[in-house]
C-alpha cells in the first residue's frame, strides 16, 4: 500500500495506536500541538518537534540563510504558543548537504539566535551530520505551561464561537509568488516576509490559556480547512465557517486582485499562517474579543461557530452553504 | 569556508559558545550526551536528540525497516545510559521518499515499538513529512535522574582508570562486512547484527551512575579514538591507552584473522558500538570492576588511564608508544 492512499493523517493514526495505550498519569500523547507530561508542582512540560525538508517545506534558493533559521524555531514555537505555554529549550538536528558552507551556516544560526533570544528559548542541543541530498532540519521544542491553563484541540462544543488570532492565506499567496519569481512591489514582498519570517503568537496564546472560556486552541499550519478537522477529531464536533469573515490583509486583498487570485482559497486552505485557531464558549466570546483587541491592538476575528459532529465541515458564503475547490495541505496527498 | 575544513566538532564549537552563555540555573548544555535541565525535587529531565540520514547513516537496502526502528531509538537510549539516567518518551521526526510503503513502515514501526517498550519509553509525539531525498529518522529523547548520580564528560582527572563496558570494534566490523556484500557465516552475521541492532547499557549505566567514584562517563559512538577526545576537553586532561587491552569479541578476533583486518585500529577507531566509556577513580577501580562483573556476568574492561592535559591522546602496545593510522569518525570529514 501507498503512504498517498492513507495520507499524513492515515498513517499518524495507524501508527499511532499501539503507542497511545498505556501512557503515564497526566501525559497527553500524539494529537495535539505538544505532548504534555508531568512536571514539577501543577506545572506541566510541553514538547514539540518539527521536521523541514529542502524540496518539501522549502527551496533553498527562494529563502535566505537568516530566514530559515527564523522560520526553522518559529513554526514549533507556534505549537508551544497554541497550548499557551511558554517555550524554554530547543534541540536542534542539521543534515548538511556537502555545497552548504560556514557563511551559509553562521546566517542561519544568526537566525535561528534570534528568534530563541526573542522568545527566552535556550538551544541546549542538537546533532549534526552530512546529507547526500536534501538539507533537513530538525527543530524538537520544550515549554512550560500551568496544568490548569492548557488549552488542547479535544475541548472544544458545539455553539462555541470560532476565531483566530491574525490574517490568513498571507503565507501561501507569499509562497506563490515565489514560486512564480519575484515579489513585484511592496505588497508582495510583505507577503514574501510572511511566509519567509512567520511570527509564532507565544504573547497571544498565553493571553488567551488565561482565559478559562477559551475552550480549544491550535495553530495554523496546514490551513484552517486541515487544522479545524483536527479539532473537530479531538472535540468529538463539526464546524461551520462564513467564508466571507475569513480575515485578509491589505497586501493580500490587493495582490489577489491584481493577480487574479481567489482569496477565499487562500485564507481557507492555505497554510503556515502560524496564527491561532481559537474556539471560545458563546456566552463570553464578545467580552474576550474586546478584551484581546485592547490588549494587541488588533481583533480576535471570528469566523464562525463549532457545531455538533454530525454536522461535519460546512462552509458558508453570503449567507448559504458554499464549497472550496482546494484543500488543506497533507504532504502525502499534497494541496 | 567548507565544512570539511573545520569539521563536526570545529562546528559545533563555532555556534555553540553564543548559546551557551547565560544558562538557567542547574543547566547543562551543548557538549555531553544529553543535556540536563532542572525537574521537580532532586531530580534532572535528560534530553537528547539524533539524527539517521539515509546514505549517511545506513544504506536501506542493507538494513531491514525492523532493524532500522530498532537503531534509532537504541542510539539514543544509549546518550540517556550514559548520564546514567532512565529514558521516559521519544518524539519522532521521519522525512519519507516516495519509494517507502506502509509494510515498510508497519516493520520499522514494530522495530522502533519493541525497543520502547523493553525501555519503558513512550513515543508521544513526531513529524512524518515527505522527502524528495533520502530516508530521514530524528528521535528527540527524552529521560530523568537523580541530580547527584548524573555522569558528566567532565568529571575525569589524572590518574582514574579508563573503562568499557563492551566489546570494541564489532559494529565497525559488522559495517564493513556490509560494505563488501553479506555476511558468509555466524560470527560475520553476529558482527553485522551488533551493528544493526545495537543494545543501549541502560543497566549498566544506571549501576555505574550510583557508584561515587565513577568520574565520567560517554558513550561510544564514533569510535574510542573521537569519543575520548571529548572526555578530555571537558575533563581537561589526556589520556593513555593500551591498545593490546581493548576487548574483543570471538566473532570479531576469528573474522579479522580470516579476512586480515586491524583488530586494533577496528576497537580504537571504529564507531556504533554504543557501550560505555568510563573513568573510575585509581583506588576503587578494582573493587568496582569486580562488583560490575558479579552483576552483569561480563568485565568491566580497563583499557588505560586517564592522564594530564599535555599528555594529550597516547597508545601503547606491549609498553610502548604506538599509533593508530585512522581516526575516530567525524561527519564532515569521515574517517
Amino acid at each position: 500500500m501507498k503512504l498517498a492512499e492513507i495520507g499524513e493523517f492515515g498513517l499518524i493514526a495507524r501508527f499511532s495506536g499501539p503507542f497511545l495505550r498505556g501512557l503515564p498519569p497526566r501525559t497527553t500523547g500524539i494529537g495535539d500541538d505538544c505532548a504534555v507530561l508531568p512536571w514539577a508542582g501543577g506545572r506541566r512540560l510541553l514538547v514539540t518537534t518539527d521536521m523541514l525538508v529542502e524540496g518539501t517545506h522549502f527551496l533553498r534558493a527562494k529563502i535566505s540563510a537568516r530566514d530559515l533559521g527564523h522560520k526553522s524555531l518559529a513554526v514549533n514555537l507556534s505549537d508551544v504558543a497554541a497550548m499557551g505555554g511558554r517555550p524554554t529549550a530547543a534541540f536542534l538536528s542539521l543534515a548538511i548537504p556537502t555545497d552548504i558552507d560556514i557563511a551559509w551556516l553562521d546566517a542561519f544560526f544568526a537566525g535561528l539566535r534570534a528568534q530563541a533570544r526573542g522568545a527566552g528559548v535556550a538551544l541546549l542541543g542538537g546533532d549534526t551530520t552530512r546529507s547526500p541530498g536534501p538539507l533537513v532540519i530538525n527543530v524538537a521544542l520544550l515549554g512550560e505551561a500551568d496544568a490548569g491553563r492548557i488549552k488542547l484541540r479535544s475541548g472544544a462544543g458545539p455553539g462555541d464561537a470560532l476565531c483566530v488570532t491574525g490574517f490568513l492565506g498571507d503565507s501561501d499567496a507569499g509562497l506563490r509568488i515565489l514560486l512564480g519569481g519575484k515579489p513585484r512591489n511592496r505588497d508582495e514582498a510583505a507577503l514574501v516576509r510572511r511566509h519567509d519570517r512567520p511570527r509564532a503568537h507565544l504573547a497571544e496564546g498565553a493571553w488567551l490559556a488565561r482565559r478559562a472560556a477559551v475552550t480549544a486552541m491550535m495553530d495554523v499550519s496546514d490551513g484552517i480547512d486541515s487544522d479545524l478537522r483536527r479539532i473537530m477529531e479531538r472535540s468529538g464536533c463539526g464546524a461551520a465557517v462564513d467564508l466571507d469573515a475569513l480575515p485578509l490583509s491589505g497586501p493580500l486583498r490587493r495582490t489577489a486582485a491584481r493577480r487574479g487570485w481567489d482569496t477565499r482559497e487562500l485564507a481557507a486552505a492555505g497554510g503556515e499562517d502560524y496564527c491561532l485557531l481559537v474556539a471560545v464558549r458563546r456566552g463570553a466570546a464578545a467580552a474576550i474579543a474586546r478584551a484581546f483587541g485592547r490588549a494587541f491592538g488588533r481583533p480576535l476575528v471570528r469566523i464562525g461557530t463549532i457545531t455538533r459532529a454530525r454536522d461535519g465541515l460546512r462552509y458558508f458564503s453570503a449567507g448559504r452553504p458554499a464549497e472550496l475547490a482546494r484543500r488543506g495541505f497533507d504532504h502525502f496527498k499534497g494541496n
